[in-house]
């Protein structure tokens, strides 16, 4: 079978494929045909060698994917063969607060799922809603799973209150999509007038251009009638923390999601001590989150934003799409399938911002 | 300025209405001009003389009621001149835990709102969403509150989860209608066929009709796949609580609402030591959930439901009608307009169940 | 090895001693010397054939135990030979709430302890405190984690607040001496006046005599000015119940124990209906649960309460001490030494109440 | 009756000593004789005219205080003349979450406690233990409360769970006392080696130097094995909040207490994302949460740290002493007594480090 491998530290340049033997799954192990995988920043973080976490040498790389269950261990009592399911990244983080028992990752320490066939521990998979093909699927582990979190792993948000998303990226899609579901108001910011319209046809109640607002926070307070918004998915990091905590309603939480590489920017003290929020770092989320959200995307019909999807054999152009970033939603590889659109032409990653490695 | 009070112990039939002078609000007192009030199991069992909490002698009835603030007393400053508001039944419960402080009650040891002008506390006026009538804004200080408490007052109600709410009273009606706003799931219960339709059409997943499925509790656990639901709003008590029991999830949570009467009944200790759940006896709610809950109507521009709308005039007929039951959603009384249908013939108590005084 | 295996049904005369081949642990799992054991009223419904969960046939005896680690499997990373382990009851429960994914239990659907080697999922094993012998930290595992959850596991009890335990059972001494960590007061019921003072020696700040005062929830009211408590550890079932209830400040906390048996009592529904409480039914605790039980047991050096230690070759008589009721704290069975008083004369359990099987 | 006014901007040469006469309680208000006041942080923040919050001009200073009530309005039920009391520095905050609504304040919106008799809400008043002094009671307002919020404000400190405090200042040093009441492990910090003895005398499991120990984060985490620390009261803005960062255990909690100034520092974004943390803004506590914490120090007799009394006609002196810093607990002035030692010599604030004016 074949897995796309890391050369730590080396970038892009540094994937390479490999053929290895089909694993049979141990006691308590199962083995999943991969369907689909997705990516996500923390890919690029391992690439560059910036990741704070441990990274096994040689890994295969990807923590989210989904597939079937073709093969199960001695003593699996929760998957059967013939399951569809996806790989939750922390596959001993059944429930509860993250620790270091339960900081074990796919495509970090672990072995990921960009791979025909994944050797998982039984606690990772988690089953996927029905109307979720593979390629959906897969968006969930880590994305959709850290705004799930974001939006009710401490306080749970509650119908009627306002979440602040900031751009298209991944966590912020589905942070939309989520707090929807949940009843909430959502107030989106982009540059985009093109994503504007996305955001506003995902359920965005306004959406803000924070190049043409600058004072974005100002406006968010505006409207708010000056209360601020209840939730902010923060995932812009320096460039954008001290305005969100000015967007944040007395006692709002504020989820500080992403942010993985070397990153020497500060922020001001006194924009935090001129606020009273709650800020709560966040690493995605439990076994236990995922299976609460697949039972709200089951119930809704929720369909995940697939920016678009790339073949096994071109994952490396996957991989330099998703760096120069500009997408709106998740970028795919699939096993299964030709990609929805041709990669044609070389990408310029000079053109997008902050994403070059 | 007229109004209704009570000769307690002495049912319906001890309902006199009363000319006083109009007051005038003292400090930290505002005065509302009353729109409309809707009557609860609460009022029955004042009437009755058996409410559990002290009731203040010849007291003005009813505890729900909205209207326009038509005067402010000295260092009032969280309401307005002309802001439409409806009152807090617990004026003092401002935010957290029920206590002995702050259980004081309109139309209970306050008096109540079934008058030309209520006299209240500033802290009693919670402000209503824009799209609501006084008639509909009426029907929620206990209704409406109790059912948000059951649904978020611990843990919060997240989407995908599964709620049952009981019948069609006033509380479960809004329960339904609230779970939907936090993308629950709902399974209602009823008798009826016609109401069966009539929660679908408020958005029940599914209606179990008790009647003919007496075991609903084990209908209840087939429509989730065993496991059972996450929350009960149980309004049924002794009638229900068993079933409600059996029907619930592992660690769900049971609500218990209502139940005011003199009840000798008993549930088997059995029935509780069978299950891991938590059950929970609520007391409505406070101003702080009272304000939330209305953002979410707000936003959502929910409409309460309103089974019959009666005169001022006429508000004796309304304890009438309240009291037979077998209605669907609040009954209310308005200042400002005619019944939206004429209370005509004798209406039949001993028809209804489980009502009669 | 030996190990105590139970004829369900049978009562204490089901239980045999067997010979079998000490096991080796496979992928994830390790085998424990076990050192001691103690005994639960899980125990007794087992043997009487009423535990309502499901139970392996030939069952070996006895959740509790604590032991020293002798082997370990492949993949095994928490735990390493030689380390002084006790086994969590449910060793699939790792953290968040029960669920039918995590309720296998030892000496339940899964081998218990009452042998001298158990073969144990890695996840079971959770170290236990330095100062603490195998005699005493067996006494953990589903009475002092039950009693934990009780004053923890939903809203956690805070310093300053008033605790009722029921009696000198194993999960009640276990939540006074907890609850004196939380800073708590605790009042303590009794009929004794010799097990009065061991209840004061532990920390107790009041106990109350509810034979001499059968109006004990007044009792309580009366030492509380009234308020009620805000947590009271209830295992006493239909016996104590609505006496609990009565005794419970607004908004107070109900932990409903034990009541394992086949039980036909009832209380009235106007007992809870009078209240505005939250009760909590428990199924012990998970396995982060036992952890940080563990940590303030260590930092406190606490001693559980051993009421009488037999060795494993009586170990039949333990059960039917147990049985007898009547002691105070904690019975064990050790492997490791004689009985710390001999058993001797056969025990009336006629003259203990309410254990009789 | 005499009260120290502040001439706002003017630091404490702006402090002025007026003659007014003594109020009468209107509807829901009380009059308490004064008995003594303790100092804050924010004292020097709104006479240097950097307060966050409105400040009322020539407004009475001081949040804290505590006394005797003296006269009550027209429909005050809460308090009786002759009850001891302490102000709740929000009077209006009464309980749940802070807000617009409940952020009037004593000392700064509205008039304050340094006065002979203070005119206050009937909310305002929160009953003092028995077994405190005036001036044992003044200081509990602004520090306790706030070091109470900080320890289970949000999620509460359990038994055998390990808090950091830094310094000596009022609230650090409530920190340390009210932590060994939730049965926690403290870590104290401090540069001095007389003031190490008091934390150690205090309770402090472990006091580490922090000029001689730089890196005393690396310290933190060595005494609790690598995990980091549970819970952080972090008074120390810029100068510390990267360390306590690194200090506290994943998902641990940082409380962000203090930092009134203008500060112009910064963090690094790096320093929070390298973390999995919870941080909380506190802005001292609701009057649910003094009268919570007011339980448990009269359970345990606990007696504030007194650092210094001065009478009320040196008041003063007792800024001045109290902006030099350097102290160890609370700074009070009494109306009753003679200072506790003499004020002589002119103090050195050039000597003393971070409060000059």
């Amino acid at each position: 079978m074949k897995s796309y491998h890391a050369d730590l530290g080396a970038g892009i340049d540094g994937i390479v494929l490999r053929e290895r033997e089909r694993p049979a799954p141990g006691p308590h192990q199962i083995l999943v045909r991969v369907g689909a995988v997705s990516l996500n920043a923390r890919e690029l973080s391992i690439l560059r060698g910036y990741y704070p976490l441990p990274i096994k040498p040689d890994v295969v790389l990807v923590s989210d994917g989904a597939g079937e269950v073709v093969a199960i261990g001695e003593g699996v009592t929760r998957t059967a063969v013939g399951d569809r399911v996806a790989a939750a990244i922390f596959p001993h983080w059944v429930d509860g607060p993250f620790s270091t028992e339960n900081s074990a990752q796919l495509g970090g320490s672990l072995d990921g799922m960009l791979t025909e066939f994944a050797l998982l521990p039984e606690d990772a998979a988690v089953p996927i809603p029905d109307h979720l093909s593979f390629e959906e699927a897969a968006t969930l582990p880590c994305a959709a799973v850290t705004a799930w979190n974001a939006l009710c792993g401490s306080v749970p948000l509650l119908p009627g209150q306002t979440v602040l998303t900031l751009g298209s990226g991944g966590v912020s899609v589905f942070a939309l999509q989520l707090a929807k579901l949940f009843g909430a108001r959502v107030i989106a910011t982009t540059s985009d007038a093109e994503k504007s319209e996305r955001l506003k046809a995902l359920g965005a109640d306004n959406v803000i251009n924070y190049r043409t607002t600058p004072d974005w926070d100002q406006a968010v307070r505006d409207l708010t009638h000056g209360r601020g918004v209840d939730c902010v998915v923060e995932v812009g990091g320096a460039g954008t923390l001290e305005k969100s905590l000015r967007a944040a309603a007395l006692e709002g939480h504020i989820s500080l999601v992403g942010w993985l590489d070397k990153d020497v920017s500060t922020i001001s003290i006194g924009a935090i001590s001129a606020t009273v929020v709650r800020m709560r770092r966040i690493a995605v989320g439990s076994r236990a989150q995922f299976i609460a959200m697949n039972r709200a995307i089951g119930l809704h019909r929720l369909k995940p934003v697939v920016d678009r999807v790339f073949p096994f054999s071109n994952a490396v152009d996957a991989f330099r799409y998703y760096r120069a970033g500009g997408g709106f939603g998740k970028v795919v590889i699939t096993f299964d399938r030709a990609p929805s659109e041709p990669v044609d032409g070389p990408i310029k990653p000079d053109q997008r911002k902050g994403r070059a490695m």
